[in-house]
């Protein structure tokens, strides 16, 4: 029997419902299986908590998680309670940056049964490599002045081993893939990091001249998400475009509400944590309307981690199955509800 | 007779195509209306100029455009020949900055006879007003080490006053168009200057109490663009997101090739300059083929800054009725050549 510790953290919003419903499916799928078993641990830090304790997790809280062998988050933000910049940093950007979860994975693909807002999506299959630990999501810089002669510095700080790490990263992914990484880049622009970032990509490519590789600007790769989407196989980009990415992979997929991720820690000396792309969606919450897709294949990557792909594969393939049989939320097309598609995917796994 | 002076900078790749084309159509509009002349004076300041002279333009560059009422410019930038930051940093964006042209207005709707890649484009009209002048496009910063300890520092500059002109000038916009401003923000990931920019905008929107006002982290509004771009009207966005959204723009209006721009002096002290959103696309060049709408739809809105919103208007229709009839180019479905669209704008509005 193998047994995972899972630190799960609901967060805010929505993520108080898609993590429930996608750990129903975990436990479906721990219990169909025999062989694995999950230890669930909940924290209740989030926004709520903020106000009650002026922050975001207590002051142990990193050496609570430590011991896990994953976190299972939803998402974080209300900025009708906490400023996001607080919120996020003293717990999501926190967590990622102290348990060196240096690398954020996230896929998009045409899904079955889930039609793309794209007349033509070509049956796209991509991966977004994303700089997870430093670049744009820095905390050097600040504010001078006040009034009207404020000004607000912002350093991205962009190191050779963070960047390097990142594109190894993409590259040997691309070895397992269709064999193409695409940089994204906005060196015309941005003037230091970028020029930086070329360099760095234009030497770690020579040690895979299998791999084929290309470079865009950030903001002729977004438009190719929505005209030709289909050319891409894996994309490496910074912290920054690899967000704006991988809303847009979500969007073209049909619903941010899809869209899965994983934070990797490469070392093994902390956990790794696994959410999904989208937020907390303060405007649904409640409604038990949002989709739990994203969670779900949220999970399936936490499998996948775990050395367990052939089930991983086996929950992906039920839950194209829901989708092509209609069963689904709101935001892609179905009136079923977030805890209807869990139930359902539950159901078809233990038919398996 | 109002007499304008343009000087014309055609620049590189599709720029030398393009620019020409639109030019024809221009010097029409004033055999046409026969109230307004043009006297053009070409600029062959590009990257081939650079390999011979080592400079972009002459060290009297500047001096020499200052005279002008307004820049007619293609695009910058070959990579194969010149670093892209040394081209565009050498050029466009020396123009941008010393001409003072802080803001940067870019329009993207569902035009007639243009298919969208998106299934449901709802007859979208949206702007991007983007801050022209500062933020992420910055100088400053630098790089410390070399090899594997290398380090690269990137500043944004952020100033009350930049981003308050900005924000003002999107609010204006709204007034003359459906009332609703959206801010592209990401102040959750980006620590200083995205809660800075915030917190000018929450300011600012109260001198408007009459329009509608959102704000959208940049990685939802990008996806956003795909889903639901009807719900936008005004967007004001920092360089780089603006930059990233007017891509975006141009890929939902069905190529990026039809979107227009204008830089816009406000102080009256230099000419504003107008380019399109697209690049010099070195991969096209040379085969006649560059859509040359973005290019004529941008010289419409330089027709638009001197008063002439009547021709203006002309001219768009024009352009409309074109492409519905199929008389474009081969990124927008089609198979005439740069020529023969512009060909066929021109014999249209001698017809009128
Ligand atoms: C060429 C480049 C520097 C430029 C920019 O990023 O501003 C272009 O993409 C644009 O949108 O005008
Ligand atoms: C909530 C926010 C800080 C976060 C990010 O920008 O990283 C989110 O958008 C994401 O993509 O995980």
């Amino acid at each position: 029997m193998k047994k995972f510790e899972i630190a799960v953290i609901p967060g805010d919003g929505i993520g108080k419902e898609v993590v429930p419903a996608a750990l129903d499916v975990l436990q479906t799928v721990a219990d169909v299986h025999g062989g694995i078993q999950f230890d669930w641990t909940e924290f209740p830090w989030n926004c709520d908590y903020y106000l009650e304790h002026g922050k975001m997790m207590p002051d142990n809280g990193l050496e609570i998680l430590q011991g896990f062998d994953g976190i299972f988050l939803g998402a974080i933000g209300n900025p009708q309670l906490v400023p996001d910049h607080v919120s996020l940093w003293g717990l999501l950007i926190k967590i990622r940056r102290e348990f060196e979860q240096v690398i954020n994975i996230r896929p998009a693909k045409c899904m079955k049964g889930i039609r793309s807002p794209l007349v033509n999506p070509n049956d796209f299959d991509l991966i977004v490599v994303r700089e997870n630990s430093e670049g744009e999501y820095s905390e050097i810089g600040g504010r001078i002045h006040r009034g009207e002669d404020e000004i607000a510095v912002q350093n991205a700080i962009f190191t050779r081993k963070g960047v390097e790490r990142a594109m190894r990263y993409a590259f040997e992914l691309a070895k397992k893939r269709r064999g193409h990484v695409t940089s994204a880049t906005k060196s015309n622009g941005i003037f230091h990091s970028m020029p930086f970032w070329d360099e760095v990509f234009n030497d770690v490519k020579k040690d895979y001249r299998e791999i084929e590789s290309a470079a865009f600007h950030i903001d002729a790769l977004a438009a190719f998400f929505v005209t030709r989407p289909q050319i891409f196989d894996v994309i490496v980009a910074s912290n920054l475009f690899g967000d704006i990415l991988t809303d847009l992979g979500g969007a073209i997929m049909g619903s941010i509400g899809i869209a899965p991720a994983a934070n990797i820690n490469l070392n093994g000396k902390y956990p790794s944590m696994f959410e999904p792309v989208h937020g907390s969606a303060p405007d649904i919450y409640g409604k038990g309307i949002a989709n739990p897709i994203g969670q779900i294949w949220t999970a399936k990557m936490m499998l996948d981690h775990f050395g367990e792909d052939e089930l991983g594969k086996k929950m992906l393939e039920v839950l194209e199955e829901v989708t092509a049989d209609g069963i689904k939320t709101p935001d892609i097309g179905g009136n079923a509800s977030t805890r209807e598609v869990a139930n359902e995917v539950c159901r078809r796994l233990k038919a398996l």
